[in-house]
């Protein structure tokens, strides 16, 4: 089954544009009660979650931090998704990106060893070095072209003749014809969202920091959702994750995005 | 020891400007013999060319996408050098990039856990992405202004007002006030790396593809190196790993840049 079908019957069965992001924080202990692991805590939260949401997104950079230990926790948490819950996609948070001949080792990293549904990838480096994420035709690859973070004005809005350099990126990755490429854009940056959605109007987005900002929801799902108001993964971390009440959390979060669609 | 001594030393000792790549392929096999593994690959390869670098640069990819073995590889190669070439600082070639909390954990995993002595990093999140990083004073973190493939010109060489975006990029760049950063520019464009060059007299650079397209050294290290006729390390990979005498071929390509140094 492909990306887009998968998706979309998990948005259908849990009525939910919600991605939860598992991002398991190893060193400021805040949230690992005890001897809980990050498998553990992983395991916790998806638990709690699994009927609110449309996919999961651990970024594979909490679980490299903590070493080979750590990404032990991502091959079991994956394994433990594809065995419990095998109908909701997982998104590898990798943001890799390398020449074309390198690229290829990501690709079969992240899409044949991590068995990951999807996977975010950096387009600054030209379709060469995408094509062989892209050539895995049943996987999403999401390309990253305004991240969320306040520096990104710096480079990713430098001026062009045809508007901030990520628009003038955006126009040139509209004509690449390839079916299974997703847009990363920021909930943060409703605005850029908006725009975004113009040019891609059939894409499937992926989209960060609606949890974190208040008030950030009604505007980001009016920007980033498609004429169907579907089409994107609203992906919340930190304010799902180390909730006291993550079930809570994610029901909450859904809902209020439902509100909007 | 800070990142800019330990190259001095090194390159001093074996007179050489030469980095090797350590990217073991272990899918296409040609180069592997018999049942030798990735570490073996890696530690016949280090122990023929120890005294003709100055560096070696393992690409992470080629190990992720042999999975936890293989980054269980990538470990045992870094603590082979270690222990038996302390002298040679180790380029972790990772091309990380993410928002800054991420960001942090991505320093975390490269400087503490793989004990890297620098890693390359893209710029094009801004400042506050790459500060993670740079907080690891002793090492070097290297910005990728411009890389090496074809497509590289189809986003990294859009106009803007200031010149090509690589260039604009590199000019706000300069101003950032961190003795830790150092700069990636390709060998295969020798024209980019000039001027790069001009804009950082002071910064080490790293620069690839010198191995695989001929004639193209002269150009290279004429554009690339410092005042001194130094402050670069020439990466090359596939043409020595793979070299059916890879001492032979590092000791022949240190001894071409030496030339022209």
């Amino acid at each position: 089954m492909n990306f887009t079908d998968k998706l979309q019957k998990a948005v259908s069965k849990n009525n939910s544009l919600l991605c939860v992001g598992l991002d398991p924080h190893p060193f400021q202990g805040v949230s690992f009660k005890g001897s809980e692991s990050l498998l553990k805590f992983n395991q916790r939260v998806i638990d709690q979650t699994s009927d609110f949401v449309c996919a999961y997104k651990p970024n594979i950079a909490f679980f490299e931090a903590a070493g080979l230990e750590g990404l032990e926790a991502l091959f079991e948490t994956i394994s433990y998704l594809k065995n419990n819950f095998p109908h909701l996609p997982i998104v590898l948070d990798a943001k890799r990106a390398d020449v074309p001949h390198t690229a290829k080792m990501y690709a079969k990293s992240v899409f044949e060893y991590w068995q990951a549904d999807a996977v975010t990838v950096y387009p600054h480096l030209g379709l060469d070095s995408i094509e062989p994420f892209l050539e895995y035709k049943d996987k999403l690859t999401i390309l990253l072209i305004k991240t969320s973070n306040p520096d990104s004005v710096m480079f990713q809005d430098l001026k062009t003749p045809e508007g901030p350099y990520f628009l003038a990126m955006a126009e040139r990755i509209k004509s690449w014809q390839f079916e299974n490429i997703g847009i990363f854009a920021p909930a943060t940056y409703p605005k850029e969202l908006k725009v975004l959605r113009a040019i891609f109007p059939d894409k499937i987005f992926l989209s960060a920091g609606i949890g974190i900002q208040k008030g950030v929801v009604k505007a980001a799902v009016k920007a980033g959702t498609d004429i169907n108001g579907t089409g994107i993964m609203f992906n919340a971390s930190r304010s799902i994750i180390f909730n006291d009440n993550p079930q809570k959390a994610a029901k909450n979060l859904r809902d209020e995005i439902n509100k909007y669609r």
